[in-house]
């Protein structure tokens, strides 16, 4: 047998000490509740680049919090999204997360008009009230939907957007163009996030919330 | 109404396309098999140093295919690798992905031991002789737990491991030590992995197979 660690509280602890160590004078660039999202993105990814690229706007955390505390959807541009985040955590703050790119009417309605899936889920979960939060990690194309249904006054303002679509065409262009809008809003500049850097980033926030309420 | 690309095989397409240019003479390190798989996982990622940190060992790729093309299991430690997965590629060669740890059982019994769901959720997968190909983007203890299994030769040998666990406790030792073994292993040396970098190297495969079937 070999002695690798193998108690999972002791892994957890460890990495986020090693993160702590490496990040060095970089962590008094961060506040408070802005530093252990930023150490469970690297947990994540095994990247530190990140420290560089994240970015907090308009109240962001505080924001998305207070929703969270009220109870309210989650709608997640992948189902691995949704496949990620804590139930048992989202639960205990009466919240939930969807997604309707498998939708049997999105797939249907998007192959007709020759558009992405993300654009007509994001079209219906705006249309949601109770979906306070979007949590974007693949799609730009569900980025730039929202902030059209946004700018035309169609959706209720989100208590919190985290745009971390990553990759090559459109991904940077619609992160930067979302900042804008005023809305709370976390991103990853340029190409990089995901739906692992989108779930990190949800989790960083709600295990704060959890560690206060004593759960 | 803005400008951007909104048709989904364009997308892809040019973004295939900017991968490539920017690989630039690297592409010539990669087999004609090899490199389709690089580009995904830096499309997934947009984070190039997957190309240098990428190893394929002992006929991986050649060895997948045939389980796939024959019909198997493929044993996942997170349910976010199994959702991420195309369901319909899988389906077209009579194979199906799953993961335990979130099995009731396998929950009970990892507290009870003091170990992770995962050394748990990886023994009770090691014994379903239909499971050829194993997909390993989150824990090494998972990856250590197969290790130990194939060396007391308590499993048969696997067609295929894709071990590439992220992170800073374990990770980079346990996809090390993994390459004694002489299986058919894709990894990723160092931290970096994860969830989406495990689908990234299937899908890689598979839409390979997909390709040559004229599916």
């Amino acid at each position: 047998m070999s002695t690798y660690i193998k108690v999972p509280e002791d892994i957890e602890k460890r990495s986020f000490e090693i993160i702590e160590e490496e990040l060095g004078e970089k962590v008094k660039s961060f506040s408070d509740k802005e530093l252990p999202i930023v150490k469970r993105v690297i947990h994540t990814t095994a990247d530190f680049e990140y420290a560089d690229l994240i970015e907090f706007q308009n109240g962001a955390i505080e924001s998305g919090m207070e929703a969270l505390e009220k109870g309210c959807k989650i709608y997640c541009d992948t189902n691995m999204i949704v496949n990620g985040l804590s139930k048992v955590a989202l639960g205990k703050f009466n919240s939930m997360a969807y997604c309707l790119v498998s939708d049997e009417e999105v797939i249907k309605e998007a192959k007709s008009r020759g558009v992405t899936r993300s654009i007509v889920g994001m079209e219906k979960a705006g249309k949601d009230r109770d979906t306070k939060i979007f949590l974007i990690g693949n799609a730009p194309t569900a980025l730039y939907q929202l902030k059209e249904m946004i700018e035309k006054n169609e959706i209720e303002k989100p208590a919190l957007v985290v745009g971390v679509p990553v990759g090559f065409v459109g991904a940077s262009e619609s992160k930067d163009e979302f900042k804008s809008l005023g809305i709370p809003y976390i991103t990853i500049n340029g190409r990089k996030g995901g739906s692992t850097v989108a779930v990190a980033i949800l989790h960083g926030i709600l295990y704060q919330m959890y560690k206060r309420e004593g759960f």
